[in-house]
């Protein structure tokens, strides 16, 4: 049995979501669970890889399974084994050709800002610009720079990756009060390229860099021109979508 | 130079507002940073003391001090030098007839309780009860027994306490989707009132107790006929009111 399922955390806690060392990662914690429901140690395979502090709604994993039962039951049986800051929201049976890394068609991440006062009950879920006046219609304007098939090689810390070319389908702009979400929607995101690209948008909305500066930057496919890296705290993996037989 | 201060912190991390022995808390990381200011120990009088976890977006204190500097001045030395789960929200220069503790008119909490599915990024901020099925309405009505004028000897962890009287002004239900904001506006609350009291209003909401039982227990002043305790990660002190003149 192929089990895929959506998983909600609050990175705060974790060193990210990937297994390393002896950290506390997303992963040991799940993987955990699932070996107390199976009594062997279980292989689980994710979607997306999230940084320490980075959160998700919708981060999507497939582990396979001796054990047959209704989704629902799968779903309890794993929440109840696992800390709080990890809720399993959905359990599905899916084929066996289903994988959660090779099927993806689009991913959904989302980047929040509150530019209002700062709040210490937020603190691990919004970044807090400490600069006050922040632009944000020139930030919104700026992002178009990002829309399309680019090489984002000055927007990614890993230079060891071979292929930098990703496509953004949308950046979209929410404000809602002193609240500003930015929706990222793409085939697909290098290691901290929607950290680096907000950090520089910010720059942008505190008026240091153009949206010229901007489109000159990605065109010179060098990280030291986009130096900059948002907080992990303000980014969540919303929402991952899969091919249609998926 | 008497400083009026309001307050909004995070209690997650905090064994409650008041010092004591060597755990870490509000009051001790506040005093931390007036100390540095100051050069010298400098106390705090604060309005309420609150529980580890519970939170707080108006607690109000006040200190002396020979530094005279404006308002936003003091505001942002203090906010420079405390932890990111404090925040000073307000500071007010006043008369040296203001007490923070003993001029107090009204005290309004909040208690967070949502019925919709657990939301692992909100766990410190709101209490998910696991009894899924929560009559709202009906802990409404049976909120209204505790309205007016009552010895609250039975909704009180503290037997020592010599006056058990207090006067609840009002108690509201606000819904916005799947939360339910309880908000208790009161002269006073006594150690745990709050929280025994939602947690015995839950009782009637999941049709353990009916309004009538409430009204019984109320009127035998005996703490072992209400033995719950709503979880502290629900409470908030939203606000203290105080006579006219300060």
């Amino acid at each position: 049995m192929r089990y895929k399922c959506t998983v909600c955390y609050d990175g705060s806690q974790f060193h990210g979501f990937q297994t390393q060392s002896d950290l506390r990662t997303v992963q040991i914690e799940i993987e955990a669970a699932l070996e107390i429901i199976h009594k062997r140690k279980v292989n689980i395979f994710a979607c997306s890889r999230t940084d320490a502090g980075v959160h998700a709604y919708g981060q999507i994993f497939h582990f396979d399974s001796e054990i047959k039962m209704p989704e629902w039951n799968m779903q309890n049986a794993i929440n109840s084994r696992l800390p709080n800051d990890i809720y399993i929201k959905k359990v599905e049976i899916v084929s066996e050709d289903f994988h959660a890394r090779y099927q993806v068609s689009k991913k959904e991440y989302h980047y929040l800002i509150d530019v209002g006062e700062y709040d210490p009950l937020k603190r691990n879920y919004r970044y807090y610009p400490k600069y006050h006046k922040t632009n944000i219609e020139a930030m919104e304007a700026a992002s178009k720079v990002f829309i399309g098939v680019h090489d984002f090689k000055s927007f990614t810390k890993n230079h060891e990756i071979k292929n930098t070319v990703r496509e953004i389908y949308d950046i979209e702009f929410i404000r809602e009060g002193s609240l500003v979400t930015i929706k990222f929607i793409g085939n697909g995101f290098l290691h901290n390229m929607i950290r680096i690209i907000v950090a520089m948008l910010l720059e942008v909305g505190w008026g240091n860099l153009s949206k010229d500066d901007l489109e000159y930057i990605l065109k010179q496919k060098n990280r030291k021109l986009a130096p900059k890296l948002a907080p992990a705290n303000g980014l969540y993996l919303y929402k991952i979508y899969y091919n249609e037989k998926n």
